[in-house]
């Protein structure tokens, strides 16, 4: 069984919040870490309603640097370090904007008592875990924004009966897996023969942004996407001058990538019900949900 | 009838959040205005919770530059700005302190439409509105602090049907109302002989602070003293070190200062009931209440 991956939506609103909705901010857990993509206003309060420890939190993956996407980040670490972290943090920001959080951090010489590690990132691999890997790809907004995509790595999974017949015993398992095939008893064994591969599940993260072929591109199957619907398909010229997305564009990102499922979110707080983007975005794609605060995907 | 002055505890907890209670935030409604205590992260958010227009604030009151105080500042004022806020904005902070806000308005470069003034308080009267002024006034905490009162002025009340027998009309109520008698027909009237003089009512605001003598000076009469009360009995050593108040020190400063009512509130978060403190309290000041967020006091 493949380990789960918890996605909870801790703030789903755009700009400003709402009573139902706080900024946006979206928590992914993976064995026993979690990794936090965008952090607004009121994330560190949002973690505790949804019972996720902030000292699990081992990195944050900032969009872009407009104050609802990042404002969290002076709060979040201030409770960090009266709750005596001694981990470092690493807080990962579009590349030439890692000056702009600092004055979040320093503004009022609170003392942070462990390591803050602002890298910058640009398209490609920004960071490796253990099983995984988070990617960044440049979004289309009025300012330097990256999406982000987590991508487990893929494993295998042995037939051990079928090994133990074969004669496959300790190290023999590391080296099959990684040459693909062995000799056994003077016998070709392969890979395939033995084992399973299991794909790795991933999740697209996309805000704020018009839609974008790279978006589809990297939301090629991957089990979920989560992409920005501002607006309703009225307001399309609005999305297209304010460098958003409408539900139905979201939906199109979603169906040219081949991607399993949409979670739209971030949507304008004129919206108190996202009915009517739902609506529109199904007729595009049809496994399009609704975020919520509080929701939850376990994959 | 005096006009109502309304008191919401937006945010009650100390340093950090818990599921319940917000970081530190006190909203004074007044004549269909609004003035902020502190704004704590997530303040804007519970002004939409309990149904107060952020663009009401007329004035933000900070006592100290400690993060957990005013970090709200940095959502709320683009909020407004979103909502194309025209009015100038007040925000008060201790003098020398003024430079240390700047970092959370200006660290994104975002469009800010309207005008933000942040003044400087020493002890003594930071802002004077129609019918009611703010005082300043020294607490005793690790960094810079200020204590803030809100005074309504004095309020005459004519008895009409005595002034009418005695002629008094039109400018000759002010007359009488600024120099205390005037002469009618030949007559002397004493404006006691024709209004009663309605005191002014007082809210007095302290946090983060030892018990202080001041505190009880400024507390006297007051209908409302709310001050913090981050820890128990058991805790004063630590309330010392650490420049705070525990439960039964906020009462003394009430009993002192013979104020009507006091209200406990920047609580640890390592209470999840403030029962024991309130218990504390009520032993040395009977008319105490613990506060929680969305309790409201209509004076």
């Amino acid at each position: 069984m493949p380990l789960p991956i918890k996605i909870v939506f801790l703030g789903t609103s755009a700009s400003s919040p709402t009573k139902e909705r706080n900024l946006p901010s979206v928590a992914v857990e993976y064995e026993g870490s979690t990794y936090l993509f965008d952090c607004g206003e009121g994330t560190q309060r949002q973690l505790m309603q949804n019972s996720i420890s902030p000292q699990k939190i081992k990195a944050i993956f900032i969009t872009h640097m407009h104050g609802d996407h990042v404002i969290g980040v002076a709060g979040l670490i201030r409770t960090l370090a009266l709750n005596k972290r001694t981990d470092p943090l690493e807080i990962f920001v579009p590349e030439g904007e890692e000056k702009k959080l600092m004055p979040l951090i320093t503004f009022d010489k609170a003392f942070i008592n462990y390591k803050i590690i602002i890298k910058g990132v640009r398209a490609g691999v920004a960071m490796k875990g253990r099983g995984f890997s988070v990617h960044a790809f440049k979004l289309m907004h009025s300012v330097p924004t990256y999406g982000y995509s987590f991508q487990e790595e893929g494993r295998v999974r042995f037939d051990h009966e079928k090994c133990k017949k074969l004669g496959i015993k300790g190290s023999m398992y590391s080296e099959i897996e990684k040459k693909g095939r062995i000799r056994v008893e003077g016998k070709a064994v392969s890979l395939k023969s033995v084992a399973k591969e299991l794909k790795g599940r991933k999740i697209v993260y996309a805000t704020d942004t018009r839609p974008t072929k790279t978006t589809s591109k990297i939301s090629e199957n991957a089990e979920l996407l989560i992409h920005e619907a501002t607006y309703a398909d009225e307001f399309q010229e609005l999305a297209k001058q304010r460098l958003h997305s409408t539900a139905s564009e979201a939906a199109e990102v979603a169906k040219r990538g081949k991607a399993k499922m949409l979670i739209i979110f971030h949507m304008s707080a004129r919206y108190k019900s996202p009915s009517a983007l739902l609506k529109e975005a199904r007729k595009v794609f049809k496994n399009t949900e609704a975020a919520y605060d509080g929701m939850v995907i376990t994959l």
